[in-house]
C-alpha cells in the first residue's frame, strides 16, 4: 500500500506519517513547507518507505507527478486559518479550492481511486442546529474558508459519482495535541510568554469552541476508512464537549501558574465569520466503533505541554 | 441606478438585459461571446443607457474596470452545461467558480454593494427531499457543475459576511423561452429537424424535471431583490409542476406534428450526475408575492414557437 499525503509536514499530516509508516505502509509526503516544518518529519525520514516530495500542488503537474503509483491520497493540505483576512480574500480559493481540484485532476489522470479529505466543521457556518448533524439544514456560509472547505467537499462528490472513486471527508473540529502550531492554544501560549501580565481576548471570550486530540482524530480516521462503505462518507470529527474561550483561559493560567489581566476586544464573535458556538453531533462516526480517548481538558494540557518544551516552534511560525 | 449584467448577452441575461433597460436603469452587459449572441441584444443596442463590454470574467481586471460606477451586479455569466464532461473536468472550476471569485473581487474593490446571482437546483444534487425546499439537509454533490455553483454560493454569502454585501441567491429549474439556447428542448428540436423519424432519448425517458418560463423567472427576481431584506437570500425558482421527458418529448411531436420512432439510451439517469428526479418547493419565492404566470406546458411551446422562427440560432450554436 503507498499512500500520498499533502500537507504530511503540517501538524496532522506528519502525524499521520508516522501512524502510516509504523502500520507498514509506503508514504510520499507532499508538502510545499509554506507552514509545515522539517523537524516533525525527522522521526519518518529515517524509514526506508518514506519519500519526500517538496512541491506545491498549485502546479498541478508537480503533484500529477507526485502521484504516480499511489494507492490512496490523504489530502490534508489547505489554508488552514479559518480568521477572515481582507487584505487576502483570494487565499482560500487558491490554497483549497483550486489545490483540490488539482489533487481530484492528479488522482484521476494516475487512477488513484480513494481520498480522505480534512474538511471542517466551519462548513456549517453558524448551524440553526446544535450540536450539528452532517445532514443538517443547508447552512449559510459566514467564512471564505468554510466557503473554500465546501467547495472541495462538493469536487470530491462529484469526481466519486463521475470517475467512480471513493471518499471519507472528515469536518473536524480544532485539533490539539503534540505538533500544534496554529489557533486559540498557539495563540495565547504565544502572547502569555511575550507578556505574563496581560493577555488580550478577541470577542467577548464566551465563544463555546469544540477540540479533538490528534491521536484520537487519527484513531477515528482510520477506522472510517476501514469500515465506511459508502462512496462518500461525511463524518464529523469531535468529542461530546465544548469550552468557552474563557475557560481554556483558565486551563492555560493555571497550567502556566500565570494571573494575567485579561482584556477583550467585545461581541459575540472573535473575528468576520468567527462561530460563537462549534458543537458537532459525532454520531455518525461513533456507530462505527470509535470513541474518542482524550477529553478537551486532556488536550489542551498535552499541547501545553508539548510547547513548553518546543519553543524552536514559536519562532519558526512567526 | 447603474447595473452590469455579466452573460448580458446570454438567453436569460439579454432579457434581464432588455428588463433593466425598460425599467429606466443603465445597463453594463459584460460577455465573452462563447455561448452568447449578438442578435440577443439588437434591441438594446438602440437605447443610450446600454453600455457593451466585450470581455472575459477569467481575467479579474478586465471586470473590475467595467464595473466602475456600477451600483447593483447580476452575475449570470457560467458554465450553463449540467452534463459532466470526462473531458472537460476543470470547465466548472474555471468558468464559475474563479469566475464568481473575480467578480466579487471587482465588486469589492469597487465597493458594489449588491449582486444577483444565478445558482441552480443542482446543488441539490439527488435530494432527499422532494420537493425540495432551501434548507433541505445537506446533499451529496453529483455533479461538478451543481459543486461549483454551491462553491459560488458559499464565496458570495462569505463576502456579504465579510465586506457587508447583500445577495440574492437564486436556484433555478431549467429556464425555457424565447431566445432559449441549450437544452433537453433544444436538443430534442434541433434532433428532430435532423431526422424527423427517429429520437434517441437520454436514460429512458422517465426523469421528471421542472421547468420556468423566463419572464416568470425574471419577475421573480425583481420581485425578490425589492422586498427579501437578508444579507443573503436563497431563493428556488420554479413552478409547482414537473414533467417526464417522455412527457416533454410528446409535447414536441405532436407540436411539430412528428411521429418519431423512440430509443432509449437506458438507465434511470441521462447522463453521470444527471438527476433523475429536479422539484423544487418555492413556497419561500411565493411567500413574497410572486407567482408563475405560465406553465411548463405553455413555456414549451413558447420556446418551440420561438425555434422555429429563429433557426439562425441552431447553427450558432453548433
Amino acid at each position: 500500500m503507498k499512500a500520498l499525503v499533502t500537507g504530511g509536514a503540517g501538524f496532522i499530516g506528519s502525524h499521520l506519517v508516522d501512524r502510516l509508516l509504523q502500520e507498514g505502509q509506503s508514504v510520499i509526503t507532499f508538502d510545499n513547507f509554506s507552514t509545515g516544518q522539517r523537524q516533525f518529519l525527522e522521526k519518518a525520514q529515517t524509514n526506508d518507505r518514506f519519500e519526500l516530495v517538496e512541491g506545491d500542488l498549485i502546479y498541478e503537474e508537480q503533484i500529477e507527478a507526485a502521484m504516480f503509483g499511489v494507492d490512496f491520497v490523504w489530502h490534508l493540505a489547505a489554508n488552514a486559518d479559518v480568521r477572515f483576512g481582507t487584505d487576502r480574500p483570494r487565499r482560500d480559493l487558491e490554497q483549497n479550492t483550486i489545490v483540490t481540484a488539482n489533487v481530484l485532476e492528479a488522482m484521476r489522470k494516475n487512477k488513484v481511486r480513494g481520498i480522505a479529505f480534512s474538511s471542517t466543521g466551519s462548513v456549517y457556518g453558524e448551524a440553526s442546529v446544535i450540536p450539528t448533524p452532517e445532514d443538517c439544514p443547508m447552512p449559510v456560509q459566514t467564512s471564505l474558508y468554510g466557503a473554500s472547505k465546501l467547495a472541495c467537499e462538493g469536487m470530491i462528490s462529484a469526481y466519486c459519482e463521475g470517475f467512480d472513486m471513493q471518499a471519507w471527508i472528515f469536518r473536524f473540529v480544532s485539533i490539539l495535541g503534540e505538533r500544534y502550531t496554529h489557533g486559540h492554544i498557539f495563540d495565547f501560549y504565544c502572547r502569555l510568554l511575550n507578556d505574563p501580565d496581560h493577555l488580550h481576548i478577541l470577542g467577548n471570550g464566551k465563544q463555546r469552541k469544540s477540540y479533538l486530540y490528534i491521536h484520537d482524530c487519527l484513531n477515528a480516521m482510520f477506522k472510517a476508512i476501514e469500515v465506511a462503505p459508502d462512496a462518500v462518507n461525511v463524518l464529523n470529527l469531535g468529542t461530546d464537549e465544548y469550552v468557552e474561550v474563557n475557560d481554556s483561559v483558565d486551563l492555560i493560567t493555571d497550567h502556566l501558574e500565570l494571573k494575567p489581566k485579561r482584556s477583550y476586544a467585545g461581541g459575540e464573535r472573535g473575528w468576520i465569520g468567527d462561530n460563537p458556538f462549534i458543537f458537532l453531533k459525532c454520531d455518525r462516526m461513533r456507530s462505527l466503533g470509535w470513541l474518542p480517548e482524550h477529553s478537551i481538558h486532556d488536550g489542551i494540557l498535552k499541547t501545553l505541554k508539548w510547547l513548553e518544551q518546543n519553543h524552536w516552534v514559536l519562532a519558526a511560525r512567526k
